[in-house]
């Protein structure tokens, strides 16, 4: 069984908040990113290593739900899980305030593997992604 | 009856490509959010006179569906659709190549209405958007 | 002689103007960008020709004069000069408001050739440059 | 005398490197953002106290050396130092490869004080600043 998921935390920047005081929705994407490095760091399988594999993980899917808030140089967890890996790579986030433990923000992505031989979609997940996972196939 | 719709032409910046070649996942917000504004400018429903309307209208929910990359300088058609008003604000929003017509993009945002006097949320859409929908209530 | 400019007509958009209400000063050089590609594809040396011309066009020095703050949706111009192409790459920019005309930001950004075969720099404009200026060598 | 210096560790994240595999120029202003930010700190003259206090300081001047490229994932040390703040706050940046200790960047930025009751630069700092920083006037 797997149960992978990793953690940042995250100071938010100035240049993130909007005329509103609060975060501009799009910047959550960052914050996403940064957590799911981290994941993938863990496994071995971060950028440089999915290049090195044959593979490119292209997004191909995200969804965002904006509970509360962020607003300037407050202090967030984002935590990233491995939700699914059989067919994509579906990973979900979590944001919450580092001192209250509220969460404040949900959110999922989708990734698929991309033969970077001839430009293909795989429909299955590549050995490579499972033998990181160390998932027996 | 309703038939709002509103399209800009974006030419893709260098900045917002990445290492890979293609457009990073979290800039088509971008995209999005300058369609958005075209098409709340149609209502003269904009930034500013959802301030003076005393209402703000956060992103409670977002969705992409990323069907083909967009690369550096590529010319595209961003349309914002509004599809619900009535509980809320949501728009449907599609990425058309503007050579080839091709479909790129899908993706939908969802805003609800802020009350800015006592900070809460309604539940049904405030008179004002009605209003500049041109809506009998 | 040369006298190389471009312009372009920008509406600062939503997610680049901060919490107090003006436009982060990191965002300027998205719009220097912006006018810097235009003039380059005046002259047919973009990004892709000057990967095809083997030599790289790295930033090495960039500089801002903020005079005036710029606003949500406010219509700006950006006008970028050529001002030098001997030994480097440099253009100056200049942002006026597109309605008073009045000038709210000067800046210069500086380019140096990368011979992309030994990743070294040159001291010297390489002559697809000059061709490209319609300078005679 | 005051030795004012701050440092942060960045480690460069995917969204920030473009189609040539290095950090696009603007990004580093992000860089400079969030040492300037914990160099504030220090003094308890972060955003919130320049507010209370009755100032805003909006950066009038950005100068930027870039030495070396930075590249995805590359671990870097932003400092940030304080080398003027009798007429304005001017702040020295110098970003390392926190592996190597070879500098990348330089820069500088500098900012004025504004009096938020009457919108009217100060040619002098204000004594709120000179407090922070424990210079007797």
């Amino acid at each position: 069984m797997i149960d992978l998921t990793s953690e940042v935390i995250i100071k938010i920047p100035f240049q993130d908040v909007d005329i509103m005081g609060v975060v501009w929705h799009g910047n959550y994407l960052r914050y996403f990113e940064e957590s799911r490095a981290a994941l993938l760091d863990k496994i071995d399988y971060g950028y440089f290593a999915m290049k090195e594999s044959g593979y490119a993980w292209p997004i191909v899917d995200v969804r965002v739900k904006y509970i509360k808030p962020l607003t300037l140089h407050q202090l967030v967890r984002v935590r990233a899980k491995l939700i699914a890996y059989e067919c994509n790579l579906k990973l979900e986030y979590e944001i919450y305030d580092a001192c209250s433990g509220e969460r404040t923000t949900r959110g999922t992505t989708t990734q698929v593997a991309l033969d970077m031989r001839n430009n293909e979609m795989c429909y299955v997940t590549p050995g490579v992604l499972l033998d990181k996972l160390g998932v027996s196939t």
